[in-house]
């Protein structure tokens, strides 16, 4: 029987699924071939028809990266600095699926690093994803929850230290967790809350 | 003329120099005996007698970073909140230098995450950091400079937001030269010195 295109598909779908967990159990720098063809129990011989050289397999697992981050289901977390809360908390290991998808993410500095092209690409995603934050922010300063000042500073300054639990959490999960990441963000916030209002 | 001690120490020296450039350069990612030989214009047969395994070199490269890392001079910055400002302002990467211990330490991630031991090691290693940390959060709230509360989990709080910024500083240097980087470092304190007492 031919091969139909439903097929094919659902062959990529099998490929970018191994690349996914090869980068969940051993980061970007255990990312070769040879790993995802054991992982999908196949031979390299049938991953090069995918990926032709290892830039392309890269390039597959950061596009994976950013496709997975954005269509990561945002609860959504009502106006104002509750809104800005949840969309912290969205971004920490609270849960396995989001410890596997930091894990990739923290991995992906060294790669992004090395290479310039990488590294512009993640300095757009983590501005869009600050750009939205400063609207958050935005909203909770008319309702008057969070003081006066450049939302988008206030932004990259949460950004800055969700990022950084996310690095401790992941190196130390025991003494980082859940409860205590989620404790450390509300003594962020209001210590953000009740902070002089910030330069524009 | 046979070749005394001193020489040898000195080769290792030229070795760890090596190495210390390529991780400064390629991150652990890019770390391998090929690249260590070039930069030392030598060849990989010579350094098999330092590093007989892949894993050899990671161990040396990782002694490399905690040693370089506490070798670092520490600016003392007074009393109080200054000296916590102070400390934190020394981890940021405002200088060459201090770029390039953080984009290797950043890049040691990836490493950690895949490896029980070198995780282990890493945690061991910030728990340090955090504790000299909060024996000055401590200092600064004897002088009442910051507000009551556990100066261990403010320790962990200011790790966290100092390791982010480093980086977002790293992936994007014209979104955050130094000055932008001390201006939201000290946002950041001002808000944690204004803060409701957090809990103990």
């Amino acid at each position: 029987m031919p091969r139909t295109k439903g097929d094919h598909e659902a062959r990529r779908r099998d490929v970018s699924e191994a690349v996914w967990r090869v980068l969940a159990a051993h980061g970007f720098g255990g990312l070769t071939l040879r790993a995802v063809a054991a992982e999908l129990d196949a031979t390299t011989g049938l991953l090069t028809h995918y990926f032709p050289a290892k830039r392309d397999l890269l390039a597959h697992a950061l596009d994976l990266l950013e496709q997975r981050t954005s269509a990561r289901p945002r609860p959504a977390g009502g106006d104002g600095l509750s809104a800005v809360r949840t969309a912290l908390l969205g971004i920490l290991p609270l849960t396995a699926e989001a410890t596997a998808s930091n894990r990739i993410w923290v991995s992906s500095w060294d790669t992004a690093l090395a290479d310039p092209a990488v590294s512009a690409n993640h300095a757009r995603m983590y501005a869009q994803s600050r750009d939205r934050l400063r609207d958050l922010v935005a909203t909770a300063q008319r309702l008057g929850e969070l003081p006066a000042g450049d939302p988008a500073r206030i932004a990259e300054g949460a950004q800055s230290f969700v990022l950084g639990l996310v690095v401790q959490a992941l190196l130390n999960p025991t003494a980082f967790p859940p409860d205590r990441q989620a404790g450390l963000l509300d003594d962020y916030l209001a210590a953000l809350a009740s902070a002089p209002p910030s330069p524009r």
